[in-house]
């Protein structure tokens, strides 16, 4: 087997298991964690249809009942009323203690899966099946789970690292291109944070960067993201030191996703919020000059926008209200991520009120 | 000062102040604590009125500043509605994670302002100032938090252990009669699984049980309480284990509440409960025969419930559904927390389907 595992050393070490086809093996990777129980699955409309049965009959087959929970797909279900929906389905179908549940989907269904965990019968397990790039990469590892409110993303949630992590790399082809190209920009992130494999990749890249294309190359990107994850989870496990430098992009990228109602993504967001902070950086002295268009040389590559998606148009003064009310803010401070070079990068503190210079659009 | 201190040894060490008075003295403990920062105070329709300018000028005086937060008083609001409600007020005003919450009021206060602490921004600090009997001898210490769903009580939720208890003994005072006695349900609990003192008090105690009457002796019935409270939470924080035994009364106490539409307030439950449990115990041959007419005669000296209350008349079998789908169950067991004698109680694990047998009306 073609297997990955990556070993995530927080309060409680689990593993993240990377290879094709690894969804029919998650019962078994299971079974070796918990004894046999009823599984929560959830799930949304886009993965249900594809997977479900796939996962569910793999639970059965090492001995464990399962029931299933599928919302609309997509952020605008990330919230109270859904999360609210799944606890009194958890509730409905008797889950208890003894039990657990498995997040079947993206970043919205890993999400939103950890956090019912996290609070349903003030915790009980939950494993993370992600099927999307970004999912794969990023949410699923490390324990954040949240919920959005009508006043900014992932407000309310808590901190749950999964039993387990069982990442199908063949999930991937069944993701929309945008979507791939979406969690890519994480995966990039995670290169100029210091993966000298995951740059040599993306500069060696042969367009188009199609599923098709990077299929072979694919478990070791996911493979090398998880373990840059890992690592900073484990530096920091509760986001209050080490970790900020994983919202390399994010600070900006937020405000962008914000000032466009949601109607650019995540992974569109943090492109354009990376980009954007080497250019700052290097008019400000932080960064080594060229650093700015080597990153937006590799956010072309895939498909990446290097700056506010030209559709759309902001002022600097829209984009700042968002981040001030971002809740990696502490007190009157606000931390950027700041790349010194293509491949280092460094927390910058800085005063609220500082903000603007570092937006230079 | 006439001030006691009861030091909770768990994960995050702390201490819960029980004294007259110490409302004003709010500030001043929290100062010793925490940088100043901006507190959100949540409380409600009841409780805000008679004290949210007393702990917010307290708060002033120690250079905090303050911002405050009140819903309907009752348990019907302790449910999704009012934490999404609570959620978006903190982000409203911008409460960061250097920011903490305080909850003045009782147990429904405590509970969900525990869990918005524990789940905004994935964990901010918290207080608790309980005001009434039932908040500040059981719910205020340990950590649980939680709303209830439709489903049942507490079934959404998280373990956070409060930064303080500031208990001013004073505020009992404000509380009405049916609350003093509902609250005294679980100091009785607290005598029955071991401490002598309480139960001297309560064999002592001359009638009516009313605030004048007691009010010399409540610092010491809270405090002693409370040290009750912390050893059980001590041993087991996460209520894996011997935290069970705080549960005594409360399986079949659930029940009457839930049968009654929650017009059982949970004291009066929880009183019928051990009352209940005592007689099936003694009849099964698990309880010295006496322990149940002495533990009725405690609680009839008090004012509470030995039975179902006359005005309500369920059968077993309704009593039996709601036990069937509590959360303390774990898969297919229920532990029953069953009085050996008037001062020693040990945990009994039953078949669910046993049950049936462990309710004698």
């Amino acid at each position: 087997m073609n297997t990955t595992n990556v070993i995530v050393k927080t309060s409680k070490e689990y593993v993240v298991h990377v290879g094709p086809g690894l969804m029919n093996a998650c019962g078994k990777i299971l079974a070796k964690l918990i004894k046999p129980c009823k599984v929560g699955i959830i799930s949304d409309s886009n993965v249900a249809p594809l997977y479900l049965n796939t996962v569910s009959e793999s639970l059965s087959s090492a001995g464990f009942t399962s029931v299933s929970f599928a919302f609309p797909a997509g952020e605008e279900s990330k919230n109270v009323s859904t999360i609210s929906s799944i606890w009194e389905f958890l509730a409905e179908n008797e889950i208890t203690r003894s039990d657990c549940l498995l997040a079947l989907g993206g970043g919205v269904v890993g999400d939103i899966t950890g956090f019912a965990a996290a609070s349903f019968l003030r915790g009980i397990p939950f494993i993370q099946v992600p099927t999307s790039l970004l999912a794969a990469v990023d949410s699923s590892v490390g324990g954040k789970t949240a919920i959005d409110l009508k006043a900014g993303k992932n407000l309310a949630g808590a901190f749950l690292q999964p039993l387990t992590v069982i990442c199908d790399t063949n999930a991937i082809s069944t993701l929309p291109q945008k979507f791939l190209v979406d969690g890519t920009a994480e995966v990039i992130k995670y290169g100029i944070l210091g993966n000298k494999e995951i740059l040599k990749i993306y500069e060696d890249l042969s367009v188009p960067y199609t599923y098709e294309n990077i299929k072979d190359i694919l478990p070791e990107i996911i493979t090398e993201s998880v373990k840059m994850k890992a690592d900073f989870v484990i530096r920091d496990e509760f986001d209050n030191g080490d970790r900020k430098f994983l919202n390399l992009g994010h600070t900006i990228g937020h405000s962008i996703e914000q000032c466009a109602n949601f109607k650019v993504s995540h992974g569109y967001g943090v492109a354009a919020g990376m980009a954007l902070i080497a250019k700052a950086g290097e008019k400000l002295g932080h960064t080594e000059p060229g650093t700015y268009n080597y990153i937006c040389n590799l956010l072309n590559k895939v498909g990446l926008p290097t700056g506010i998606p030209d559709n759309l148009s902001f002022t600097k003064e829209e984009l700042l209200a968002p981040a001030a009310k971002d809740k990696k803010r502490n007190g009157k401070k606000l931390t950027l991520v700041m790349p010194e070079r293509k491949d280092k990068c460094s927390l910058l503190e800085i005063n609220a009120d500082e903000f603007s210079n570092y937006i230079i659009l």
